[in-house]
């Protein structure tokens, strides 16, 4: 793909989902939508052989095996996958995987017979399957760079983070089918303001439950995730649907009637 | 990826599973290793519009869906991505991604510390994970056409399926690391002896069990195999890893401590 591709493709990913770009007094400067479209795609060099991934197989491969969970607990993206990993994730191909996630879910959705008792509630993660960090990471990467919690933090607190236009259009069908969204995230408790304030902007105007990572639940996310899952049915939910992009949201019982696995190849969390 | 790569790539694939393609007096003469190659590259042309994934999405966004378990219950390759499937299958990249596979699964074993007592097992799945029934969907449109039981069950029976190199290695890393092999397949007991012989001539010389589907195990592939596995735990078994290309062959508990999905975008196993 080349530049222009690039930006062409990041342009439309953003045109789609206009409310989470309206300028606001919170925005740093490098965060200028222009700019940043301007910086966006200057991959850095590949730096010798350090960073392959193991094995020697190529980067598609090294995907492959991310996404299917066969690669577990990896801290970074290999150095070599930089330019692959940004081509993928600017390009056509990480719509179009989220779009096929998306559509069976809408499908399976459409296919159910709800409660009369609003209890039927699907179950959102939220950094990379109903907001996208892609600016960020486009800026660090795409996964290469060690993680980062000061500058990321300081930009998920920019709270502009765009809508994943496949997730914001399968939200809003479900909503219109009748089921209850509840959003269950590995962002801390003190973020709840900003997520609140970003969902918001980015489309996603309504919601059953917000649920944040509070004071002292440690551990993995497999583990609070399945928890607070545990709990919503303890109160009478039936988790119908469960979408994440990692694993650990959508492993561990209770996992919903059925999941749903978003493409990302940026990041890891166990 | 052109004629003379397919043909390359598949001569190669052979090449490194030699005892597979001993001259046997069983084999019928359409199978002779020659014509099939001179035959296996011929994918038919698109037939229109017809069979394109749902949603209008590329192959390759079908194939992501497919491999992570978002498409689910799909009875054939869709019609306009025979071709896509076809170089995938014949090409570098089913044997890469494979590779990935078992890397990890390789390196995951070399972690563990074996037990004294001879009960640390590892599940292999048979069809599309130690054996190769490619020759045969090469024949018959890489997953495109409907399943012919006849058709198939006749290929199967003539005891020629290759061994999948990466899988082999990693059946003899795994038998000289010390675990106990455990084939487990969907095929019925009457094909045991054809299956014994052919993965023997495959490379797959010794196991533990070689457990078939007998008679009256009916019902899915999730319930057959978890219960086969049960019984193993049952007796006395660990289940370290457990591999296969469906993910009928790794859901279900008791799943194996860990579990690895191989590629297969040519068929799907509920």
């Amino acid at each position: 793909m080349d530049v222009k591709a690039a930006l062409l493709s990041l342009a439309a990913m953003f045109m789609t989902a206009p409310a989470a770009w309206t300028p606001a007094g919170t925005l740093h400067h490098h965060q200028n939508p222009r700019e940043l479209l301007s910086s966006i795609h200057l991959l850095r060099p590949l730096s010798g052989s350090g960073g392959r991934p193991a094995g020697g197989v190529t980067c598609a491969s090294w995907q492959f095996g991310v996404e299917t969970h066969n690669v577990r607990e990896w801290t970074t993206v290999p150095r070599s996958c930089e330019s692959y990993v940004g081509n993928y994730m600017l390009g056509d191909r990480y719509r179009q995987d989220s779009a096929v996630v998306a559509a069976e879910a809408a499908a399976y959705a459409e296919g159910l017979q709800l409660g009369n008792d609003g209890k039927d509630a699907w179950v959102f993660d939220i950094d990379e399957t109903s907001l996208s960090i892609l600016p960020y990471y486009a800026r660090h990467g795409f996964g290469v760079e060690p993680y980062n919690a000061t500058s990321s933090n300081e930009w998920v607190d920019l709270g502009i983070a765009p809508a994943l236009p496949e997730s914001l259009k399968l939200y809003r069908k479900l909503l219109s089918l009748g089921f209850k969204v509840v959003f269950l995230t590995g962002r801390p408790e003190e973020r709840r303001n900003i997520t609140v304030v970003n969902l918001k902007r980015a489309g996603f105007k309504k919601w059953e439950k917000l649920l944040l990572r509070g004071e002292g639940m440690d551990g993995t996310a497999v583990a609070f995730k399945s928890s607070e899952r545990a709990k919503l049915v303890e109160t009478g939910f039936r988790i119908v649907g469960n979408i994440g992009d990692q694993w650990s949201d959508i492993l561990g019982s209770p996992e919903g009637a059925r999941t749903f696995k978003l493409p990302d190849p940026m990041y890891y969390i166990s």
